[in-house]
């Protein structure tokens, strides 16, 4: 059941940027992702098509999604968070956007200022306008169930109520659900759970990938509680960038490079030349000096002998 | 298969504060076990019965041991390289001894000065010593498997020599066998493999514990390896305490603090107050200022609406 080799979708330039305090220029932020994908990365999550004023991190989308479609092979990914978002993605080229749903309906209108009722309406109105489009144009379309496993101002969320959200995003057209653990409140235990429940509601087909965060440092166990339930896609960030938004000090983000570790290491390939990989931490330290960058692979180096798995393969 | 609790063994005052620079006076150890054991930690390896030369941190094992005896209902463990250390133990009066045979006969050379054949012998005569014993007065004998998955010098270690060590170490009277990846070499998969073959070699009852190291970030994932694999004891160390000797700046021991976290969210009963056990960093940080601290959840906080397993049952 569990897959042979895994795709890691790399959320750094967007989750990981969207929480830095420093803004990293525009250059900057396409040569980390030429290296990126030049290290084996193939899918990144460039930015976000969102307002500049509420992140003018990502002011930049734009230029940053067009650097990286000339890279080959590449799959480029964007964050929108609404049809206006959607279609300045689609007007950009990229080859999937993904719109959050926020299963606490307080975090929803908290952070997008949109009741659950609004946001299926923007999918449903994304779907329209990918309609439109011709098929070699029209992007993938993901509906990601954010605070899946529990929200910082709701707690847990009920089970039914996470569940319709899945329904709903793929009766409003999404093309796959992701299952996001926001607020790092997921343990092996409910990541294997949810993911069973999600798929016995939309079908296994669409849920296929699982973003999970490190905030309480089961970022990996969860990881691998996910693999071992069948999910082969997972969102993780370089030097899990970015921290933690809502709690100052912890981390946010799985680690690229130990979880890249982690799969190689147990023989799962990922594409991923790992050296090449920790490599381009250099970059990030040079233009955000003050961010924090995680991770125990890179401060420990690779164990004597190691052999990764796509280099065996 | 898997347990519905587990017992924790906390190994700071051990692994931990042996590879501090600093040292922590004997008082502050007797305080802080005493408030281990109050937070629900059933067993400590509160030292090590080694040379005060080789290892002056631990010097005072002795004193500590005996104010560790009075703490109620807690199982004091400690270290011993040999049978001088073993008859110390003995007549400090601890509950369990652990004999660490490393399987890397180089890495066994360089740490404890002897050869596999030296070691098993060492562990004929602890078993003859411990015959000689009141039944009541007979601590539980452990002979752990270090560098169980490979050796900073030698690299990946044949697993027929490794069951050999576990074969040889029953043979010479141990009641228990335990796997310890020393070096954070261990994956998820290699480690439900070995936990297989020992268990293959050495019968399912033997084969009760491991001892993980998060020198890579893995530590949590290979301990939720384990527990699915049937392992119900895990060695870990408050705060990650001591790093790792062989990579400076990485990180050694799991950290306790997560390590219950991972257990009670996923309703697995440890029996520790994770409240308490957090406040319990603030006794290390306050004689070892220099010591990084490490653990996320103690960062981040429990989530909302957090119940623990213990608490519910």
């Amino acid at each position: 059941m569990a897959a042979e080799s895994v795709l890691i979708s790399e959320v750094g330039p967007r989750d990981g940027l969207q929480n830095c305090k420093g803004i990293m220029p525009t250059a900057a932020k396409q040569a980390w992702i030429a290296a990126l994908a030049a290290a084996g990365l193939k899918e990144i999550e460039v930015g976000s098509f969102v307002s500049p004023k509420l992140l003018p991190q990502m002011a930049d989308t734009g230029e940053v999604t067009r650097a990286a479609l000339d890279l080959e092979g590449l799959t480029v990914a964007v964050l929108v968070p609404n049809l206006k978002g959607a279609q300045l993605a689609v007007d950009a080229g990229v080859h999937k956007i993904t719109l959050p749903l926020s299963v606490s309906e307080t975090h929803s209108l908290r952070n997008l200022r949109r009741t659950h009722d609004q946001v299926i309406d923007e999918a449903k109105a994304i779907t329209a306008m990918l309609a439109e489009l011709p098929a070699e144009k029209r992007p993938h379309f993901e509906g990601s169930l954010s605070t899946a496993f529990g929200c910082t101002l709701e707690g847990a969320v009920p089970e039914a109520t996470i569940l319709r959200c899945a329904e709903r995003l793929v009766e409003a057209g999404c093309h796959e659900v992701g299952i996001s653990d926001t607020t790092g409140y997921g343990d092996p235990k409910s990541v294997k759970a949810l993911i069973r429940s999600v798929r016995g509601a939309v079908g296994d087909d669409m849920v296929t990938g699982v973003h999970l965060h490190n905030t309480r440092g089961l970022g990996l166990a969860n990881a691998l509680a996910a693999y071992e339930e069948g999910i082969d896609t997972f969102d993780s960030s370089l030097g899990g960038l970015g921290g933690c938004p809502t709690a100052p000090g912890a981390s946010g983000n799985i680690v690229t490079e130990d979880l890249v570790f982690m799969f190689e290491a147990m023989g799962v390939s990922t594409g991923v030349d790992i050296d090449a990989l920790m490599k381009t931490r250099e970059q990030v330290a040079a233009v955000l000096p003050d961010e924090e960058l995680y991770g125990f692979t890179p401060r420990a180096g690779l164990p004597l002998g190691f052999a990764a798995a796509n280099v065996a393969a």
